[in-house]
Formats: structure tokens, C-alpha cells, sequence
């Protein structure tokens, strides 16, 4: 892998800054919030953050990286789908029983369901997100599906997801905004900065900056899952065979930088043809 | 360019809905919050969205995806740049102005400042943009910049750009939601979905859809600016030299897709020629 160091050093950050964040939401609802039930009071509206950041972005995120974490290359690549989409089904139910929590909140106390743009944001992604679920399933996990119709697919599946994931962030964050000034309306406001605000507005950045390194994860080109092929050839000494598919680089490899850009050709070209067929 | 049709759709889409925001924005200050003037009161706040969407929003899209239009192919690179730079100095300007606006707001009627997430995210968004001007002018418009210094620095520069469009639009989003809470506050309420509150609601839902359209815009490979050496190939008959440095697949050149792949394969090759020099 290109620049293993950076990416572990970006990895271990967005995990441990994921960490902090879920410790942060449930320190939040706990402590400041009153706790968790299921009674149709604060205590349940309170597992609407809480599922909110550690399934519906958390898992989200994880699921978004899976394919890069270079221990996972040992694993077939429909090994990875299962997990890919078990991760994403799980956030899925976090944000659907998230949904159901805030839904049964209002329903009891009297408030109207879906007035603000939180809620519009919200409920859109969470239904294009079940979208995403089963156009992805069915074009990637369903045998009978056309390998062109894969490769077709594949630019708006990683576009989408990346887009779904900023959205959630995103209508997390406003959530946070919505929860803090309902929460502290009366002594203290939320403009005195209490310490509820100052430790909710800090649970909002370490979102921002979780988002943020996950999407520099997703980005890198050159921390793609290398192809099938590819992992086999470096696990097997029969590497002729490709070799004589891919080019005349892959003979060109060589310790240092040419070899990593040689390297980094031969992926490419192998994952073009990868892209056809998983 | 690659599936032109398809670009001029997203763009003319990008283009309406980012136009149909900012009548919005326009009708929601004029008619719905009393107007524009620079007194300290709220007519001095509503400077605030018109033109944080009008300019940090419109502007920095528009600055993000301007290499890409075909029409500009035929100026200079050093041009375009000084027009993406150009843009982003006037979303840049419209930002401040705008926080100033709100700074001043805030002191005239003894609201505390920076006590939201909302100001947290904003300020340090305008302050990371500065930053990526600066950056971005030294290294690409300062010509003693070492070309390994550009080439080094343009995935930091494109993914700062990206992820700093995604934050300002969900710092607008959650400054929205802030503000319909604020001035909706007693009757008619937020809560009860007065035609404010769907009139601005929906002027976060057009936000998000220019922002996806300007992120899909902005990640097609396929519709990257061409390099300088391939754009002159194109406009002149001394196509030789180009052929001989880029390898045999621009004499495989030929209609329909395969032509088209392997002038993208030529296209790639060359863009990595030219981060290099430019």
C-alpha cells in the first residue's frame, strides 16, 4: 500500500475521533439529557442522537472504508460485499429506529412531526439511504446481474454514498443546533455557553472532523483495494499470466518511487478491467 | 468532452437551482424579514444569508467548477486560474462582510457572539478558506513556486476546496434552521409550518441540490479541463510530437467507445504530464 504510515496515521485518527464522538453523544444524553427509556419522553427521543452518531455516521463510515483497510485484502472481495453491506444495513436500522424514537417523542408531547428543515433533510436521506441498500444489493451482491450494468453503476453507487454520508452529517449537525437551543431555552440559555453547550458544540466538531477524515480516506485513489487478480498475483508466483495482460510495466517494477508509480499504473489498469466483472 | 449531454444537463440544473436559491434568499429577507440596510438591527443581519448564498455559496460553486466548462478551453490555464482565484476572492469578501454583518447584529442588540455551533463551524470556515487562498495563490500563481510544490499540493488543494463547499453549505443549512427557530419563535411558530417556514425550508432543500450537482460536476474524471499540450494537439496539425510521449493508444484513436476510452486513457497520461509543470 502507498503511504501506509499516512494512512494509518489518518486511519487511527478518524477512529479515535469517532470514539471520542460517541463517548461525547452518550455522556450528553446521560448526563445532561436524563438517560434512556423507551416511554415516550426525553429518555427516548434521546436514542434519536445517540443511534443517530454511532450507527447512522459511524457505521456509515466504517462501512464506507472497509474495502482499504489493507488486513482485509487477505478476504475475497464478496467477503467484503457482505460486510460493505452488513454495515450499512445495521446503520440503516440504527437511523430508522432513531427516526421512530423522535417520531413517538413528538407524538406524546404534542409537537408536529416533520415541520423543520432538519426533519425534511432527515427523512430524505434515510429513505434514499434504503434506496441506496437495495439498488446496491441487487446490483452487486445478486448473481444474475450484468457485469455491465455493475461498471455503469459503480459511479453513482461511491458517488451516492459519499453524498448520503455528507448529508447525514450534515442534518446531524443541524440536529444538534435544533436540540440545543429547544434544550437550553430557559436559565442557562444556550447563548450564556453553558457547559452543555460548550460539550455538544465540541461533539459537533469531532463530527466534522470524523467526516472529514473518512472522506480523505474514501478519496485516495491509491488506497484502493488493489483487483482479485492483483492480490492473487502478489500471493502466488504464477505472475506471468497477468503480467502479460496488464502490460509491460508490471516488469518494470522497482524498489523506490518509479517502482510505486509503475505500480500504481498496473493497479489502475487492473482495476479498469476489475471493475467490469465484480 | 465525454457525454456533453449529460454535462450541460447537470449544469443548467446546477445553474437554475442555484439562480431559483438566490431569488429565494432575496424574497425571504425583502418580504419576509423587513428588508436590507446597515443600521445594527435585523435589516443589517439579513445581509448575513443573502450574501453568504449569493457569494460563499454560488460564487465558491461556480469557482469550483469553472475549468470544466468547455467553453473556457480556449483561454489560457494561467487565465482560468486567475478566474477561479478571482471567484473564490469574491466568496471569499461576500463571507466576511457577511460575518461582520451578523458581529454587528449581535453587539446592537446584546445577543453574545460565537456561542453556537452554527458561529463555530462558520468563522472557522472563513478562516480555512483565507487560508486555502493564500496557500492556493502561493503555490499555483507565484511563479518561483517549484512545479514538485504544485504537483505535491494539488490533493490537499482540490479535497480542502471539496470538503471546505460541503462544510459552508451545511454551516448554511444549520445558520437556516437557527434562524427560522429565532424568528419564529412566537406565533405564528416554527412548529406550526407557517409559509415562511416551507418558503425557507425549501430554500435549504435548493441549497443541497446545488451542492450535489456541483460535487457531481466536480468529480467526473472524464470532464477535467484537458491539459494545454492536448488541447493544442487538437487545435493544430502537429499531433506527432504529443503521440511519441504519450504512448501508442493516441494512434488507436477511432469512433464509438473504444475510441473514447483510449482518448481517455491518452488524456490521463498527459493531466499527470501536466500537474507536473503546471
Amino acid at each position: 500500500m502507498d503511504n501506509y504510515k499516512e494512512f494509518l496515521l489518518i486511519l487511527s485518527s478518524a477512529g479515535i475521533v469517532g470514539f471520542i464522538a460517541i463517548v461525547f453523544v452518550i455522556r450528553w444524553v446521560l448526563y445532561y439529557q436524563g438517560g434512556l427509556a423507551w416511554d415516550g419522553k426525553l429518555a427516548e427521543f434521546n436514542w434519536h442522537p445517540l443511534l443517530n452518531i454511532c450507527g447512522f455516521i459511524f457505521l456509515q463510515g466504517l462501512a464506507i472504508i472497509v474495502y482499504r483497510l489493507p488486513w482485509s485484502w487477505k478476504y475475497s472481495k464478496l467477503t467484503m460485499k457482505f460486510l460493505h453491506a452488513t454495515l450499512n444495513l445495521l446503520a440503516f436500522i440504527s437511523a430508522v429506529v432513531a427516526t421512530v424514537a423522535v417520531f413517538d417523542f413528538h407524538n406524546d408531547a404534542g409537537i408536529p412531526n416533520m415541520y423543520s428543515l432538519h426533519s425534511w433533510l432527515g427523512l430524505t436521506a434515510v429513505l434514499l439511504y434504503a434506496l441506496q441498500l437495495v439498488l446496491g444489493v441487487g446490483v452487486y451482491l445478486m448473481p444474475f446481474t450484468p457485469v455491465s450494468w455493475r461498471a455503469a453503476f459503480m459511479p453513482i453507487h461511491t458517488y451516492g454514498g459519499l453524498l448520503l454520508f455528507g448529508s447525514v452529517l450534515a442534518t446531524a449537525l443541524m440536529g444538534i443546533t435544533e436540540k440545543l437551543i429547544f434544550s437550553l431555552s430557559t436559565d442557562p440559555k444556550y447563548k450564556d455557553l453553558p457547559p452543555q453547550a460548550i460539550f455538544v458544540n465540541t461533539l459537533g466538531v469531532l463530527l466534522v472532523i470524523f467526516g472529514a477524515l473518512i472522506f480523505w480516506i474514501a478519496t485516495r485513489q491509491s488506497w484502493k483495494r488493489p483487483t482479485e487478480q492483483f492480490l492473487h498475483t502478489l500471493h502466488s508466483e504464477r505472475g506471468s499470466e497477468v503480467e502479460s495482460k496488464v502490460g509491460p510495466a508490471l516488469s518494470q517494477l522497482s524498489d523506490g518511487a518509479e517502482g510505486e508509480e509503475a505500480l500504481g499504473e498496473v493497479r489502475r489498469r487492473i482495476n479498469k478491467i476489475d471493475d467490469q466483472v465484480n
